[in-house]
């Protein structure tokens, strides 16, 4: 365990006990505590971080809450090992494939669609030309687990109906299939990452403080047409994001 | 500005002063407060969050802190609308050209280099087959702002002398170049995002709470024998990553 500070500094914005089950949390990450490694007890953290008991135990807590760790009545608590799920980026980045691939498979749900003006950024990416934008609101998890939720726009007058079969699907690419277009690429993909807001933390079943990795992306037909920008927040405690590089020639 | 929820909730390990100011954040991320937009007066962010003057007063300084806004005597406070910087990740990925492009060129500071055996996950994917490997902490900064900290593994036997060539041009395809090494490629990156560490923090001058977006990636010869595993951790608030696809065929 490196880089260690007291941790108990409330005028930091954070509650000690979230700073130190985000130290916890990289440990786990950073392979220091590994799957089946026993956490150490409320009494070591509480000394190590200067802090008391309650508060050793409320980062514990939030750890358990998340299914990180779990408690064994009598032996302690233990590191369940909750595998993080890759995401595949690439020229053909298809979300059910790419999540679908590592368990069970995974599902869309559309929460909303709506017609509307799209902002005046995401209209030029679109090359909407004065035409209206079919706003689609999707959510996504894998094997129990909420992954993400997307926010997509569509051209108005070149797919009036995208959101029937995307409804029904719960698949981008089936319902591009059922309004003719059988093959599309991404052609930008930018990724930041931020807090969630209160929303998609309720979405995305997550505890305060958590992160979101978001991607911007832009699919359009293998000529060039924009069909498709989408904006996708993922959990960034359940998802890496797996960069797809062509191959060296 | 949507999404909107009391945010003054002590029990979620966020102070409230964070939680308003992470909005703010979204909204000024989100395109709905523009560059030189006058942010809400310190009464109305209190009245609209439910909390006191002092409060939102705490949330507007931390977005200061950060140079997102300014206060202007005797006008209020505006967005400096100050640039998200794009760091290109594609194939023959150059971080010195990828950021220099933007503006002022960035320096790379060598901040340690130590001979040491690699973690097994690390020393596989180097093949070191049982040589040791040279770990090498850089920063990196670019228009006088702390934009990244990297950790370098290169394996001992194939690069002896890299971190001398390294440390004098702050630049690694420099460096390989004084090895002898005038290409490379990006094999594989994976992006995900967490809460920086209290060194990271330090390093990059964040603010509590300030978020890393963590790539891991690894270079190699256009033939594929592995040069580089390289952990970089970016300024959230500063830098989005824009992943480079090939072109349709």
């Amino acid at each position: 365990m490196t880089d260690r500070a007291p941790v108990a500094r409330s005028s930091s914005g954070f509650s000690a006990w979230r700073l130190i089950s985000e130290e916890l949390r990289l440990d786990i990450d950073g392979g220091r505590l590994h799957t089946g490694d026993r956490l150490p007890t409320e009494n070591v953290l509480a000394e190590r971080f200067g802090v008391n008991r309650h508060t050793a135990r409320q980062a514990i807590a939030a750890l358990a809450e998340e299914g990180l760790v779990e408690s064994r009545r009598g032996s302690g608590t233990f590191v369940t090992g909750q595998a993080v799920r890759l995401h595949r980026i690439g020229l053909r980045t298809r979300m059910t494939t790419s999540l679908g691939d590592q368990g069970p498979s995974s599902t869309n749900r559309v929460l909303h669609s709506a017609i509307e003006d799209a902002p005046a950024e995401i209209a030029r990416r679109l090359r909407l030309d004065g035409s209206r934008a079919i706003r689609i609101e999707t959510t996504r998890s894998t094997g129990g687990q909420q992954i993400s939720v997307s926010t997509h726009w569509f051209d108005l007058e070149r797919l009036p109906d995208i959101a029937t079969p995307l409804r029904r699907t719960g698949s981008v690419t089936a319902a591009l299939h059922a309004s003719g277009i059988d093959d599309y690429v991404r052609a930008s993909t930018v990724v930041g990452a931020r807090h969630a807001t209160a929303t998609e933390s309720e979405l995305l079943a997550l505890g305060p403080g958590a992160i979101v990795l978001v991607t911007e992306a832009l699919d359009t037909l293998p000529g060039g047409t924009p069909l498709q920008h989408v904006v996708t927040r993922f959990a960034a405690q359940r998802v890496r994001l797996d960069i797809e590089h062509p191959r060296a020639d």
